[in-house]
């Protein structure tokens, strides 16, 4: 296995400690800052540093993308040209779908399958890369209809080699998902700083703050750079989440100027409710059980399995393609978690039309 | 001394714990639930479990009420009376304002000052209770000026050696500041979780959240009986922070609308600006000062000298009474951190009319 990076930072570095570590992967990586890969090598995340793209990614299995959203468009664009017909490539951008629309429109988006794997850390840069980064990570893949399936095959399961969990996602419903539940935290926890230093620092008083503060804004103001391009690039999801949480607020607003205690009450117990709601529809475990699928002539088959799984739920634990050696049919396994969890998943692919049949755990 | 605790939950038991070990002091409790009092004892917070508010104050030097916001005005208002004119009385409730009003109408107001350790855990009641809850927490007193001065000391001493780090505030402050760096992000964390719970869990796919999210939303739904209490209580400043956040959201709703990712990026790094102004803003070390200060015979001197250092910014790290027998006047040693902090302190002190020195730090 050969593994190309392009941009050697946290992200890529770990994707290059972990590829080395845990699949005796040869990594090869390039960054335009040639200290970074210099001392990725240094740092073992690294079997060598490639002097352009091209010379990168030539003969690679996987690339990976890892740089700033901005950057991606034509970063992907370049790697896909300069990589051969049996590359596939792939990000680990924090938006998707002004990036899969861009790539789309280019020569060899086949062989492009979007990626976001929800790691990282306060600290930036390759120093802190860690071999363990995605340990247990849920790592998010946009395959579309026209996605290689050999390509997906590969590179889902590389992911998990990785120690990560990958599921397969619309871009669009990446991007809503994460708007909700990270770009708007970060909205919130610089709205909160900005509070606390305007009434906080106007007098002499030295600040003090709870814990709930310093939770609530651990990621305020966090890289402006990169978070700007964040922000910029799935505006419309984040904008629509600010305008909820402005209605709800100004609900909240006239439960406070009311003064009711009992009303107030129930506010927060509501607050309660959604919170175990949420943990309620959070992952169990459970067995293993394993689906074979037959699948007949058709280039986008296993993304869309996937992606109808992912979107009813199915947590897909591991996959096995075994194609014929036209590629042009084949086979599929796919793990999931619980015999009823199997049957689900066994209808919802024999509903896409395909012979399914659930295997014993042995 | 003899320390009673009215309400042993979380924050009783831990001050009995504390008391207890550290001071060697003898804690008697009392609880309306007796079940929670008699396990206080097994778990060494208590001595002993009283059968009433009076069978526990009777010889206290110093009685914490430990309930609800809501029960703390009547239940301050029984220890008063059922106490003697030697016992101070305070509480640990987390808004302050409303409280203190309600009590100084009431006879023996003067041994009340009201409390506020920043010290809790998700987990409450008394099994949760430890000896270190208050180790380096701020413990915010709200003296009032006809507060007698010998209770003051007492009982800021003793939260200092209960390993807290007492600091006076007008309760009105108190609960304009608790409103931005508690009550507020409490608020938004509700929010973060409706929304979260209203678009994750309509469809079948299972939410995934990362750090930022866990970190935002910890406090959400807290006890809602408590925090219902908690806001109704300081419903004006929460009502006013909320109204300051709504505007800010709507400004960065418009910057989000018009997608332009340099007015994005200039936003993003103003909120980091924030962030640093107020780590500047936090705590500094140094040597520690001694200020002696001769008072002449007024009942409220030290709450006044206090409160305009507290206001000024200046941390009293420690501080001692020397009264003269009759308390009618007497000399206060305080201890404030640095040359440059003690000079200020002094200055502030002698603007309030009273002669002041500052001793070498030996």
């Amino acid at each position: 296995m050969r593994i190309a990076l392009l941009g050697v930072g946290l992200i890529g570095g770990s994707i290059g400690l972990a590829a080395r570590k845990r699949l005796g992967a040869e990594v090869i990586g390039f960054d335009p800052d040639p200290q970074s890969s210099e001392r990725a090598v240094e740092l073992g995340a690294l079997d060598r540093s490639a002097s352009s793209v091209a010379d990168a990614v030539a003969d690679a299995d996987v690339v990976f993308c890892a740089a700033p959203v901005r950057a991606l468009p034509g970063l992907v664009g370049d790697a896909l040209e300069a990589s051969g017909a049996e590359t596939a490539v792939s990000d680990v951008g924090s938006t998707k779908e002004e990036l899969v629309e861009e790539v789309s429109r280019r020569d060899g988006s086949q062989r492009f399958i979007g990626g976001h794997p929800l790691a990282g850390a306060e600290t930036a840069g390759v120093e802190s890369s860690r071999a363990d980064l995605f340990e247990g990570a849920r790592w998010y893949l946009t395959p579309l209809a026209d996605s290689e399936g050999v390509m997906f095959e590969r590179l889902n399961r590389l992911i998990g080699d990785l120690g990560a969990r990958p599921e397969a996602i619309d871009p669009g419903e990446h991007d809503r998902m994460m708007a909700t539940v990270s770009h708007l935290p970060h909205v919130l926890s610089n709205v909160l700083v900005s509070r606390a230093a305007d009434t906080l620092t106007a007098g002499d008083r030295r600040p003090e703050v709870g814990r709930s503060f310093r939770d609530a804004t651990r990621v305020a103001g966090a890289n402006p750079g990169i978070w700007a391009d964040i922000f910029a690039t799935n505006s419309v999801a984040v904008a629509a989440e600010v305008e909820a949480v402005i209605a709800e607020l100004s609900e909240a607003l006239e439960l406070l100027r009311e003064g009711e205690g009992e009303a107030i009450g129930s506010w927060q117990a509501r607050a309660l409710e959604s919170r175990r709601r949420l943990d309620d529809a959070k992952d169990a475990g459970g067995p293993q059980v394993e689906l074979r699928i037959a699948v007949e002539n058709r280039p986008g088959a296993l993304a869309e399995i996937a992606l109808a799984l992912g979107k009813a739920g199915v947590n897909i634990d591991d996959m096995s393609l075994f194609p014929s050696a036209d590629r042009r049919s084949g086979a599929i396994s796919l793990w999931v978690i619980g015999e009823a969890e199997a049957r689900r998943a066994a209808g919802i692919v024999t509903d896409l039309g395909h012979t399914v049949s659930i295997a014993g755990t042995g």
